[in-house]
């Protein structure tokens, strides 16, 4: 796939969130059995391709950082080089009984093709951190992401997540990439709802339909330099921080 | 409408911004001349009507507050009594020409209906600003609204603003109902996109398809005070302030 996405000129492939593990672990001792460092080999196949096809790749993996902490990790790379690591801040479901949450904000990476924020999944439905990703300068939120079909979604509707993530985009003019997981693992469905959205909050490609997808977009990120919204307003000058309380 | 409403079984009746007014002034002169105070016709007719039907009513009007001062307000009637005054915080395009913007945080208000709080129109984009209503326990978020057409919306798609309404709703569990202008105010063409959205940020009633409506819905308020979200989560408690620097 990532092959593929590069041959269609991709400069920048996003992948699903803990996309080598699997994500609907026993306990943590599945999950255990299942991680890796930064030089194991997950991070090193994405080193690799990312090396091959001379692209960014950002994807989920299951992060060993000692003998009792995991973390639900997404690694950034350029062209072999690993740019950033970043660990998921708000754990969802019984990634609560696995993982450790990470502690630190979100990386905002200067790269090569823009300025890029990561985050996991939930993460992207706290509007107070895209805010603050979106305010220290990303024009791109990429969301490595697994997203369960939970709350029966209304006929005719998009679920709540791409709704959410639509909106986060509109607010702060940035764009997002989420790649979702799709099928069913164990007795999880998944949404499968993988998406890029432009500054405007409308969908460049995507929601995919609950199956494998590659999907791909030209993304104006020149677009999320500017917060203007017409004479008179600006999405980031107009915020009135003092009544946030 | 009211009337209708009220005969429709409404127990709260939520209206446009700047109702009676208009909204498209040619300068604040203009706007001064429309202006009233909370015991000139507009208001007096909110509560006359809230009284006769036995009803609430929230609606937008021109506030003078003084000589100098014109605020874009927002007030809450109850049988007669009024509740509460919003005044506008976040103005929109021209708006700034014209109005103050208000300096005191929306008002959340414990009513015989529930927690209602007020917004309006632009107010509703910045996510920090509901969250922080919704905290305060507004179950339901009322928001008079006037939506310029303002970016094409793609073909299929419903407006960002309606988007952004439903993601507010959907990560503050919260019901939120717009009522937006519809139609073409001189030279500007409204949205009329009015709409009531549950606390899972799927719509009970609209968007309005651009023509005068009267949209009704029963919004579950009960369903607001649970922030929960499965065994593990909480759409309040999993917030991490700390990384929202």
């Amino acid at each position: 796939m990532i092959g593929r996405a590069a041959q269609l000129g991709a400069d920048l492939v996003v992948l699903p969130e803990l996309v080598t593990s699997g994500y609907v672990f026993t306990d943590a001792d599945e999950a255990r059995s299942h991680a890796e460092s930064a030089t194991g080999p997950t991070v090193s196949l994405f080193a690799e391709l990312s090396a091959e096809h001379q692209i960014m790749i950002i994807g989920g993996w299951c992060e060993r950082a000692d003998a009792d902490r995991l973390y639900n990790s997404a690694a950034v790379l350029d062209r072999g080089e690993l740019l950033a690591n970043y660990r998921k801040t708000h754990l969802w479901g019984r990634e609560k009984l696995i993982f450790t949450p990470g502690d630190e904000a979100p990386p905002v990476i200067n790269t090569r093709l823009g300025s890029i924020g990561v985050l996991v999944c939930y993460d992207l439905e706290f509007p107070e951190l895209v805010g603050e990703v979106a305010r220290r300068g990303a024009q791109l939120i990429v969301a490595p992401s697994n997203w369960p079909a939970g709350v029966p979604v209304p006929a005719g509707e998009r679920p709540a997540e791409v709704i959410k993530a639509q909106a986060a985009a509109a607010v702060n003019r940035i764009a997002i990439a989420v790649a979702d997981r799709c099928g069913l693992e164990r007795d999880v469905p998944w949404i499968g709802g993988s998406l890029i959205c432009g500054t405007d909050g409308y969908l460049l490609a995507g929601p995919a339909a609950g199956e494998p997808a590659l999907l791909w977009a030209d993304v104006d990120l020149a677009a999320a330099q500017d917060k203007g919204l017409g004479p008179h307003n600006d999405a980031f000058a107009d915020r009135r921080p003092e009544l946030y309380r």
